[in-house]
Parts: structure tokens; C-alpha cells; sequence
């Protein structure tokens, strides 16, 4: 645990956490009101969209109980934004935009977070950025699995999202190997992944598909 | 591990959980049979339903090997209950409402046992009702996710599930604070649960969907 | 880990495991391909696809960090086989059965290796049984799990998969109890494994579904 406490003090880690869970359990809850889930069902896919990616790590590096269990604010936090969104969610749809920054934020901070992490526990370099990458994405695939969707993370017509977790964790690896990890070189990772995720989103940057695809139609079909 | 044994004796902890395992079971191997799927697909649902929601829990609390691996009653009883439904299914279908009962039933026991098991391993008072809901609902949900359909627990059109199992929980984590957890006050937490869920069923009991709903058409298909 | 060890020489069991990894990622990256997904989802589907089964039984038996984080061939492996698939996956395709060829040798290695490691990491002769089973299928579900089909382990129009893993698993087990493994007879339940997918998809074995199946059309449009 020692790196993750000498990056930020405990207590601001505590708060830049919380505002992950908050706004990717905002965005769990959003899809289970369009899918026309109930109240619980609006819950439940909040705290997975929110604690699912740390879950997934925690369990994986073998620190149980994962942190969603042990710290009554991150259980509570999605809660929160669950009901949130049940009781206003027309409203939070139409600041859809303020939500898709403030998930880029969390992909930012998430990913950075979740590669101190892992290589705190012991992990190597590259298989500490693999889990921080998981850690990022993992809540929005087990989002979308549940609500019986094609995870938007593996969707060619959806805007870059795997790229800037990808390259936030390949800078703290990076300071990592080279010794110069601190508060300021882990927050530019955090920015460096936000920046180009905003980017991302404003100019619908996406990843090509494979090289001389054929037999489109039934891809376009059985991908609908 | 105390607290379970002090509440039942052990033998008669471990039928309660076979027979929570077994209609779990059925209502895995029913469905695959529904989903048109092979005697290995059966046997892989029910096997799915009856020790996924214990499976997540053990690997979250860290009790490894989980007891799904390390009791062979526990592994070979969704065995049974898939031959009896494979071979028998249409007299199963028809006792349906026998084996929704049956299926009350164990999510009452499961999420009182998941929370005291929960609690057992160190976790906190609420998180220990989270856990326990998860066992409860976990092997369900799976089923839903492998079957490629909506988990039934998400949709707003089915009565309701998690609710039953949430008083459960909640009634044993109160019993835990008052320092009267105990076979009655457990017993009494397992039959709350298994009535809620009855009078749901019977009365057709149902969970609010989000306020100020709209675009209700373009939901209602891709809820389909 | 010292049955492993004796079985094979260390560096003849990795590369037997980085070759299974292999042509399992090439299966996860075609679907990728037919599914339509960007490069970033070929990658996903490939990694998650070779190392979803071990991965799954590291956890379950405490093998934390599991092999897949801490050995850094079997993260590459599957990022050369996207790599691959990415630009020559008409060609990949022309030889799906040179790949299904070597999918079937990567079932009977991970059904084998899967069991004997969970036996060495104390589980019974049945669970470890069941746990080879799931290294050498898990991987595959949660590959069409990610792709939003119904697992083709489960469905009835595919030939047979688990039945040949299940063979092999049930081979070392035995094996085990009769103080008879080494090296020959774990090869020779590789091999069986192997021999009876190649027999299952050259002859379309398949398995039976439930007796007295009726209402069969909203069967076969639901398992569509």
C-alpha cells in the first residue's frame, strides 16, 4: 500500500475515489433506466458499473476483502447516484455531456490507481498496466453484460476508450521503471488519459476494424 | 466459521443448504431446457445457478477453495437435479409453482447464510448484507448472463426477488448488532424472506421503474 | 506445484501452455473479427479468451496472482495472435480447421493441466476433476459471454466439447488415485481429449437434448 499513500494524502486518494465510483455508477444507473429496469435493477447496476473494475483487480492481486466491501463510502456512493438518477434522470440525461466528462475522469484516475495497485501487490510492470486497464474498463464490460449488450468497450462504432486508460497506464509504468512516480508525474498520467479520452469523444476518434474485412452485411447484422 | 455452527448443527446446516442447492438447480436446468440446450448445458446451468451466488461469495470474502469445490454434496446434488430434469421435465414445468416455492425457500436460507458467513470472515455489518444478497442472487443472475437473456433480477416485469432477500439480510445484520443472533432470530430472518417472496408471487408484487419516463417505445424494444 | 513439475520438464509444460494460449486467442480474435469489433476489442476477446480459464481456476483455487498476470508469455502470446488475426484474418479463416485442430489440442493440454494443478492445490479428486473441466472451457464462455452470444459449449447444434474435456479430466483423476500418473499417462489423457474432439467434429456428435420436448418452436426462435 505504501506507494498508492506516498502518491496523495489518504484522504484525497479517498475523494478522487469516490467521484469515480460516483460518475461511473451514474452511468450504470442511466443504462438501466433505458433498459427499463426497476429500482433495484437501477441499483444493482450501479454498484457493478462503479465497484465492479476495483472488484475484479482486488480479487485478481488476491486483496480480500476488496476494498468495495471494506469502505462503507464506496458501497454507499453508487447508492446514492442510483437514486439520483430515479428521481431525475431527464435531467441527468440532458447533462449527458457533463457525465461522459466526468466518466472520462474516472477512466483517467481509475486506471491510474488500479496500476499502483497491482504493482504494489507484486505484480510486474506490464501486468500491473494490463490490471489498472482492467481496472478502468472492467466495471462498464460487466455494465453491459448484465444489461444483455455487446460491451461498448469492444464496439468499433463507439468512440476511443480502452486507448487513453492504455496510455495512462503505460506513463506510471513508466515513472515506475524510471524510478520517478510522485504526486505530480501520477496526476499528469490522470490528465494525460481524461485529455485524451475529452479528445477522443470530441472528435469521435476510433480504432480501425481488421484489414480487408468481407461478408459485411451479416457483420453489420449479427453486430446490431 | 463459529457463528454458522453455533446457529444450526452442522448436519442440519448441511441439508439446508443441499436443498437450497437442489431448487436453485432446477430452476437453472429448467431454463436450459427451455434454451433448447444439450444434457452438458443443463448440467453446466444448474450446476451455474445452484453454486454461483456461493462461488462469488467465497471468492470475495477469500475463503478458498470455495465450499462448492470442497464438499462433493454440494457438487454432485445440481448433477441429480439435471438428470431428474432432463428426464422428467414436462411433469417438473407442471409443478412449476412447487418449484418456485422450493426456490423461496433457498433464497431465504442463502441470504441469511451468506450473511453470517460474510460477517464471519471480518467483513462489516452492511457489507455483510451486501454479501449476503449476492449469495442469494448471484447463482441467478449467472444463469440469466450464460444464457445469454436480461437477468430476471434486473427487469421491472418480473415480482419481486431482491427485496425479500434485502429484509433477510438486513434482519440478520440488526440480529448481529443486538448480539441476538441466534437459531430462532435466524430461522425467523430465513422465514421472512421465504413469505415476503410467496406474497410477492402472489400478489404479483412489482418495483417502481424510474420517475418521468419517456421515450418509453424505443425502451421497450431494446428491453425486448 | 510439484506433480506439475514432474510431469513435464518446466520449459516443455510452458511452451505446451503458451501453444494452448495460442490458438485459443486465435478463436477468441476471429469472433472478434465476425463480430465486427476494432482492433481494441480483437485484443480483448483474444486475452480474455486464452487466459479466462486458468484465470478462473487460479482464483477459485488461491493461486493469486494468477499464472496469467505474473508470467509475461502468456500475456504476449494472445496479443500476437490478435495481431495476427488483425491483418490476415481471411487467411486465418481459410485454415479454420488447422485452427480448430489445434483448439482441440489446446482443450485436451488445459482439461489435463487444470486438474492436475487444482489437485495439487488441495481440492478433492472430483473438484479437481470439474475445475480442469472449467480451465479448459471457461475461456470459451467467457469469450461469448464478452460477445453477447449463447455459449457454444451449452448449445445443442454444436458438437460435442465438454464430453472430450470431461474424458481427459476423468483420465488424470483416475490416474491420480491409482498412484499412476506420469508423464506418458497425462500424455495419453492429452491425447484422448484431443482424439475424441477431432472424432466429435469429423463424425458431428452431438448430444441429446431433453426428453419429450415440446412447444418446440418458441424453443428454437429463443435459442436463436
Amino acid at each position: 500500500m505504501g506507494v498508492i499513500q506516498q502518491l496523495f494524502s489518504p484522504s484525497v486518494q479517498h475523494a478522487l475515489d469516490v467521484a469515480g465510483i460516483f460518475v461511473f455508477a451514474i452511468s450504470g444507473a442511466l443504462l438501466a433506466v433505458r433498459k427499463n429496469f426497476d429500482v433495484f435493477g437501477i441499483a444493482v447496476l450501479a454498484e457493478v458499473t462503479a465497484l465492479g473494475g476495483g472488484l475484479l483487480r482486488d480479487v485478481i492481486i488476491g486483496a480480500v476483502p476488496p476494498a468495495a466491501f471494506t469502505d462503507l463510502g464506496y458501497f454507499l456512493t453508487p447508492l446514492f447516484a442510483a437514486l439520483l438518477v430515479f428521481f431525475l434522470h431527464p435531467e441527468v440525461e440532458r447533462i449527458q455531456a457533463g457525465v461522459n466528462v466526468f466518466d472520462a475522469a474516472g477512466l483517467g484516475l481509475f486506471c491510474v490507481t488500479g496500476t499502483v495497485k497491482a504493482y504494489d501487490h507484486g505484480l510486474g510492470l506490464t501486468a500491473s498496466a494490463a490490471l489498472g486497464l482492467a481496472t478502468a474498463v472492467g466495471g462498464g464490460v460487466l455494465r453491459d453484460v448484465l444489461a444483455n449488450e455487446v460491451p461498448s468497450l469492444l464496439r468499433w462504432d463507439r468512440d476511443l476508450y480502452a486507448v487513453p486508460a492504455i496510455v495512462g497506464s503505460a506513463l506510471v509504468v513508466l515513472c515506475i521503471r524510471e524510478d520517478a512516480l510522485n504526486p505530480f508525474t501520477s496526476g499528469l498520467a490522470v490528465v494525460t488519459a481524461f485529455v485524451l479520452r475529452l479528445l477522443a469523444m470530441r472528435f469521435h476518434w476510433r480504432a480501425p476494424r481488421a484489414w480487408h474485412r468481407r461478408s459485411t452485411a451479416r457483420d453489420e447484422e449479427s453486430a446490431g
